[in-house]
């Protein structure tokens, strides 16, 4: 698909901070974070929304967010949940036309700098931020 | 699981407006919805967070939600889109100890019913929507 950012980044045409990849998904740091750890999940197939989405490829794009969720438990993160959102069409605010779950990491008592968050959307420390959540899965693996 | 109304619902002691059920979810609508078709489906089996979910069971919840979000556009909700939500923790303002996946239908244009929904969570006739969702699934079922 051209025009299709996340498509270019699925075929490394343009950056992201790749924290999670297999057979059909990707995960990346998303680059206006609500907060530290905000990773997009997106099928590598392109499907603008979910009408269009093959089920199993769903599954296969929440067991990821599933286990990124859990992952931000384990790893530098320290989170205590996440919201996993999926707004499906522009009518739920999706803004990109390539389907993505956002994990966001949450941290008991952050409610105050989550909703500033939501505003300010500012970037953190890619590499570090990366690092924390692979920790985070490497931990899940060990068990 | 004593207490959890979530269980309640699933074995029949509680009430619920079901929209889908099968061998490893159930689907019914938000008592508290933010727009008219808002529902939850969670896994049968207690899990309080993802963390002590099985990721199966977590894709079979997510499986749901996709078919829901699509047979929202074509049922007598007529959507546009949907916002799947998933609070994972009480750090993400989960407000029930049982596992649910929010699927809120969504109409284009309708953000300022959308923030007022927020705050309303009112309900809506109970029968006509789960109708609705309903018609919605069996258009799918149909193709
Ligand atoms: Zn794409
Ligand atoms: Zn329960």
């Amino acid at each position: 698909m051209t025009d299709c950012v996340f498509c270019a980044i699925v075929a490394g045409t343009a950056p992201a901070t790749v924290v999670h990849e297999d057979a059909d998904v990707l995960a990346f740091l998303d680059i206006r974070p609500i907060a530290r750890g905000h990773t997009l999940v997106i099928p590598k197939r392109h499907a603008t929304e979910l009408d269009e989405l093959d089920p199993e490829l769903g599954a296969a794009v929440f067991r990821a967010g599933h286990r990124l969720a859990r992952a931000a438990r384990r790893g530098g993160l320290a989170a205590d949940g996440a919201n996993l959102v999926l707004n499906d069409g522009k009518a739920a605010f999706q803004t990109v036309g390539h389907v993505h779950l956002h994990v966001i990491p949450r941290r008991s008592g952050d409610r105050a700098r989550f909703v500033a968050g939501l505003l300010l959307r500012r970037p953190h420390d890619a590499e570090s931020t990366a690092a924390a959540i692979r920790a985070g899965l490497a931990a899940l693996d060990a068990r």
